[in-house]
């Protein structure tokens, strides 16, 4: 977002100052004449869009013991008034495809998803690169470690991030057995899933420490396949940090320098739900 | 956004320098010194957020020969594990509620919703304010005029942008006798159905003469009330126009000066879906 200020020119944010530097502010102040909402247009022009987002389809992963996604066709065609007309309607788990875990899923009175603040589901973006950890051990489980190498060479994760953990595990969707580990059905798949998670320590260390707005992460859960207590669930949603789940496309980002936009489906005492998560890359990246 | 141009520096905006102007410029580069998203971080967290969503629940609108959304409970409580759990599913129609329609949903062979670019769905905002109009005929029809009016004040409403019509019907929700201008259900409902909309050939001016990105409005559909042909519908799905309905809280945007980001749920195949939609305000505003 660029800053107007209330005398009607725009701020200028800046540390060093260069030919192309002044170059640049002409051209955008000769934009800014057409009005206020040019930059913000040429803005978003300019900015690279990264979907997130798996699409919800018949072969979506859902949870062993949930059911799976289902589209069912209402009409598709044309009608008696002369148009085309196609509708359907839905049915899911809340908890299935690229989705929110809102507090109250693992903590009971937390926030259900409708009272989740927007405001922690949109800001700066990190991106923790555990790939080689987890092509080496599908239990892997991320640790303090993970992150203190990542501030080692890109400095402290800032207050209120939000922060995406690639596992590399979204390269085996839509494919049950390599992504969860099991393509079994039901209770007894669930002692059979393996796949990376985030450390229990490691998670009450980003909200204490970091105070971050979020996590996401590309596996299905973000406590790992072998987890029977959920500790990292427990540990960030009772802190009310919303988790995102079955994310996407995230070796496509840079390790830091862009925002994260997760805006889930409003449910009124939902518990999780269908997320659509987009990353803005500035137009360097 | 701010721009990071390649070498590093941030892109100066700016058209008019002044003393405050030079003191920005030095706080925001010693902002700059912590990371690169410190200022995008910055900028979210001084942007005011204003969600246009209505929340869905047992009470939200559907179109009247719809089935209402459900929530379906399937757990909530202790575990045998000692963790607290809670989950639900959903049954619902995609064009309910804070909704997305996507380009198939009146156009043979048009995108489906996981089709639809996240570029449409996101840019600068303008609101176009017919609530006198709406509060005195509730078939109102928004026309070319009225967009002209706008104009007449603002300036011309530039290519790419997201058009928000306000007609002040989500003051309404959720009572479906004024909301719709009839509580009946079923196909003898939709004779009786009274609430504004946009004329089809204003919604052809917006797409050719303005090369808008997507159309909102905060009634039960696009088309008004008393329409049989759908013709708004076609003329802007028909040019690829994603259209945003049953939107919340446009009272609480400015005329200009807002970016809108509108993610839809993003199902295969999909003819629309729930939408979460938020408008992002400068700090001026």
């Amino acid at each position: 977002m660029l800053k107007e200020p209330t005398n009607g020119s725009w701020v200028c944010v800046g540390h060093q100052v260069s030919g192309w530097f002044v170059v640049l502010c002409l051209l955008a102040g000769a934009g800014c004449a057409a009005g206020h909402s040019r930059l913000d247009r040429l803005a978003w022009e300019q900015s690279r869009l990264i979907d997130l987002t798996h699409s919800f389809g018949a072969d979506t992963i859902v949870w062993p013991t949930e059911q799976d996604f289902r589209l069912v066709l209402q009409q598709a065609g044309e009608t008696p008034g002369g148009y085309y007309y196609a509708s359907n309607r839905l049915e899911m788990a809340e908890h299935g495809g690229t989705h929110i875990d809102a507090p109250i899923h693992f903590s009971r009175g937390g926030q259900t998803l409708d009272q989740v603040p927007i405001e922690h589901l949109v800001g700066a973006g990190v991106r923790i690169d555990v790939t080689a950890q987890c092509a080496r051990d599908r239990d892997y489980l991320v640790t303090i470690q993970d992150f203190e190498q990542w501030e080692a060479e890109h400095g402290q994760i800032p207050t209120r991030t939000i922060v995406l953990v690639d596992t590399g595990f979204s390269r085996y969707w839509p494919s049950r057995q390599q992504y969860l580990g099991t393509d079994l059905r039901g209770p007894e798949a669930v002692p059979a899933l393996h796949f990376p998670g985030l450390h229990p320590e490691a998670a009450a260390w980003l909200v204490r420490e970091r105070q971050i707005k979020a996590v996401g992460i590309d596996t299905a859960s973000i406590d790992y396949g072998q987890s029977n207590k959920f500790e990292t669930h427990v540990a960030l949603l009772s802190q009310n940090v919303p988790v995102f789940e079955n994310l996407s496309n995230l070796r496509d980002l840079p390790d830091k320098g862009f925002d994260v936009i997760a805006l889930p489906m409003k449910i009124t005492g939902g518990t999780g739900g269908p997320l659509r998560v987009i990353a803005v890359l500035s137009p360097s990246h």
